[in-house]
């Protein structure tokens, strides 16, 4: 299975990387990453649309989300904008719409909405303060719970609490799983490589001394 | 493009849920996630695997992966492993392994070790105390750097620094972006979902009033 050549890149091989190769490695390792676009309003309404690719599910009850974000959070708009307003979305991509995500991480002048520069479409659903995006499939508004400080790097990490959730009828299974492959979602990985998905198979949950089994995919429509 | 019928969940309706699909509908909100086997020892040198669905990239600089772990860390063992000996492996999974790696999740008793039980070959590399997975294309070793407490559910953040990292040679591009798809690396969706990927494309770095470019896989081998 491994005739292939391997390399092994101690972290000494790995800070002597040029900066741009350790950057494009290290967002490698990781793995395949959730990637969405995160919608927010500043304190004058004005609304805000930017691509991360950053996300991991926090817990179920309550149910919420966690994202990572860089430091220089004052250079981009959106966490001020959560930590001010309390409220965002976060919005699944798909083939349709991953090129303008992408192109969302421009370093766009405050005064111009993403959504103009990129021709996405903001959309207000039942009143919630942060714009969704029209184009995606899958539409979550979440409030702002909890700012947790990574000390390692000065990151952090922002937690919010999912109040609402828009998507295709015909993608939710009778025990609640989502399909995000058939609603389209992409992945990514690194910084710039996107994915779509082929399912191999659900499976059922594992008990010792038990075989696993495929869970047939059970579309309540 | 949305003649589709669309639902929508409040929070109201979330909690309405029976337990069992507010799990599988919350896990799978937060998109595709990265899914890989932690490898840990305990004092007395007794090795553990399990899988995990929560790694998120935390930085470059130091570079350094971290995961989320459910509040139950008494009843699973990498966790615990890991605070006490400050070493771990992260090693993806592919279509050879990802049966093997669901079925660590098992709650087998602390005396039986998860390599026999899935038969799956710990290998140890340059010394590292905690076992790699002989059969994962991508291993990486890890040193503890900061565990993250998140109040609103009692889960944390575990963060290491990597210190070793062992892959394909032929899947490292000159940027140091690295072919995780070429490697044979899976996602997961949801609790139990397994994927394939498919690149569409890496894209440029984007910059307003730029169009972005396809940027070609230039392989270093």
């Amino acid at each position: 299975m491994k005739a292939e050549t391997r390399l092994h890149y101690t972290l000494a091989d790995i800070m002597n990387l040029e900066k741009e190769q350790k950057i494009n490695l290290i967002n490698a390792l990781s793995g395949f990453k959730s990637v969405a676009l995160i919608g927010s309003v500043d304190a004058e309404k004005k609304i805000n649309l930017a691509i991360f690719n950053s996300f991991v599910h926090v817990g179920s009850i309550p149910p919420c989300i966690g994202f990572i974000s860089r430091p220089d959070i004052e250079e981009r708009h959106t966490v001020p904008n959560i930590l001010k307003t309390g409220y965002y979305t976060i919005n699944h991509i798909s083939e349709e719409t991953y090129l303008q995500a992408h192109q969302t991480s421009a370093r766009y002048p405050k005064d111009t909405s993403e959504f103009d520069a990129v021709i996405l479409t903001p959309q207000f659903i039942s009143n919630f303060p942060a714009p969704f995006v029209k184009e995606s499939s899958i539409q979550i508004g979440l409030q702002f719970m909890e700012q947790v400080p990574i000390k390692i790097n000065g990151t952090i990490l922002i937690i919010g609490e999912i109040q609402h959730v828009c998507f295709p009828a015909d993608c939710l299974c009778e025990d609640g799983f989502l399909d995000i492959e058939k609603a389209g979602t992409l992945t990514c990985s690194g910084l710039d490589s996107y994915h779509r998905t082929s399912r191999i198979q659900r499976l059922s949950y594992a008990k010792p001394f038990e075989v696993l089994k495929n869970i047939p995919l059970d579309y309540k429509i």
